[in-house]
């Protein structure tokens, strides 16, 4: 079991990473005195593999239970849910002393954080990550949010978990598709910031898919560790630090939206957008060929896709000048200079981003 | 023109406080760099009275404005009028540079600060309020929030505004009742924390309700000093230390509950809140007599009530004991030492807090 402490003074939390570990769960909220009443958000189906074990786990350490079901789809990430299930917290919290168990993937995360976040202006909750890009990514660094019919994400919180808990024995219930989405962002870890990693998923790919624990486990805890440097260093995005996380991003959004969500789930088109982010920097000749055909083995190999179908490239410009995280239309790159390297780069002219994208068709 | 500084480090913000100062209010706001786009929450009331002077103050430095009316009243502080007031910001905020303004009273305030915090994770917003509470108490300090159906305020965040403009000469057209409302409050900033205002107010209160100029300045600067002093140490009411606000407020906001918002404003709730926790202050002979009635004196002069009526003591003990305050049924209140100097008392038997109530029947 590994402890990864992410220092943001008062906010400071620490991310749990193990195998078989659901069972130590009540101890670890027991140290946090965060309340006595356990509101755990999730889905039916995570519920039914997993609900026993953490209602015990749980319950053993003396709190109370109660589990709310939320649809298993983005669809969850809606005010009008946010809403409902506030309404059922406070029928619950008669004792002033809930928090909140968000217990599942990326949807189930970013809606329990937020609505966290805003009932009572802020209790305590937190993270048991049930997906590999939960575990890797979104639980940790306390960004939350709920969709818009405009747009996803567009109402959210910067609001820290009080704990990250992350069971990699979870993890092998999840789809092909749920294993080889968390795996992009897992290279992506590798791709900005760590060599070693990239070159440790080049040998030991396979081993993921074999779901190896102690592969699951060193791969997690080594994402988590690097996404908690990031995130201490810049937690609200304010000081370009925690931009290069949107490496493959900027691209993989448009996709996404381009493709109206249905063509490209996160995984696939973050595996597009780092293809095209590295196309580009070799295009600008920060990267050599052979780098650049490391990253596109590597994506092949875990079964990800590296050519665009399905959307035009008029599309994907559209959705991506469109993008929230544009401010006065300066298109703006997480670029890389070498493997576990990257830099940004702004200003980029729509000719070159469209050169690059037609490589990909 | 004043300026009182409120250091949070870098959610640091400065309230000033003038006379006819609305038409400086663009010049203030350029200098914060916070966007160009301004998106002002208002009703139809406060806009036609004053929609022209702001819409000026604001174009004449080079934003963008628009407005959006909701209604007023406290029903305004919904989800639903959050989600729709958000969505129509997405219409409008297409250059991703806007900012919000809060042009009302608490509800408004409250409302637009809200939205502020949760759209896109967070965008600038800045108070103007129009209305005594709003100046003296409700803009400064970053609480925002909105009602549930079972209970008020509910659902909210902690984030403080870039900027508070505080112009006292729109008081002026505030109705009695709005004023007294008001007044409430600023009595209480002398008992907590100020013995010199207390006594001003005692000699100069007629001064208010005749609306001189330097008078409602100087009381409005003084409150909003009181209060930034406070909210400096202890933003997110975590330390104890802006407790002392509630003076007046455990009763007052039990007697609101118990009378269903309709018996009751605000400022009257507090008023009566106020006495009976001073009632209370004298029985555990904290004050004597003397103080006790300079206290009932000046409450009784400003217009507002002394004396409990149509709502009963049992529905007030009830709404209390519900009081999203409480943590495991410990009552705990304010209490009196000398005007300017007040205590937290936990604790107290419900059978003295029936007696101090029932004095005021």
């Amino acid at each position: 079991m590994q402890t990864i402490k992410l220092n943001l003074k008062r906010r400071s939390y620490n991310i749990i990473v193990g195998s078989n570990i659901i069972k130590f769960l009540g101890e670890y909220i027991a140290k946090l005195n965060i309340g006595r009443d356990a509101y755990i958000i999730t889905n039916a189906s995570i519920k039914n593999k997993y609900g026993k074990a953490l209602n015990k786990a749980i319950k053993q350490s003396g709190f109370t239970v109660r589990f709310k079901l939320v649809p298993d789809a983005e669809e969850s990430k809606s005010i009008g849910i946010v809403s409902s299930v506030i309404k059922d917290i406070v029928r619950y919290d008669k004792k002033k002393r809930i928090f909140i168990v968000a217990f599942g993937g990326g949807v189930i995360g970013d809606l329990a954080g937020f609505i966290a976040s805003i009932y009572k202006r802020g209790v305590p909750y937190i993270q048991v990550p049930t997906t590999l890009l939960a575990q890797v990514d979104s639980s940790i660094g306390g960004k939350t949010a709920v969709d818009l019919i405009q747009g996803k994400n567009l109402v959210g919180a910067f609001y820290q978990p009080r704990l990250v808990f992350s069971d990699v024995a979870i993890l092998k219930t999840l789809s092909l598709k749920q294993l080889q989405s968390g795996l992009a962002e897992v290279i992506k870890y590798g791709i900005i910031k760590d060599w070693q990693l990239f070159a440790y998923l080049e040998k030991k790919y396979q081993d993921i898919f074999s779901l190896k624990e102690p592969t699951l486990e060193f791969i997690v805890t080594r994402c988590s560790s690097i996404k908690a440097k990031i995130v201490q260093q810049d937690e609200r995005e304010e000081k370009g630090v925690r931009t290069i996380l949107n490496f493959g991003h900027t691209i993989g959004h448009a996709l996404e939206v381009a493709g109206n969500y249905k063509v490209y789930n996160h995984g696939e088109a973050i595996a597009l957008g780092m293809l095209v982010a590295s196309d580009l920097s070799k295009k600008l000749k920060f990267i050599n060929n052979e780098t650049l055909q490391k990253i596109e083995n590597l994506i092949k190999a875990v079964g990800l896709p590296t050519k665009i179908q399905k959307v035009s490239i008029a599309d994907i410009i559209e959705a991506h000048y469109r993008d929230k995280k544009f401010i006065g239309k300066k298109s703006k790159f997480v670029l890389l200079e070498n493997i576990g390297m990257v830099k940004v780069v702004e200003k980029i002219p729509p000719k070159i981003i469209r050169e690059a994208l037609r490589k990909r068709f």
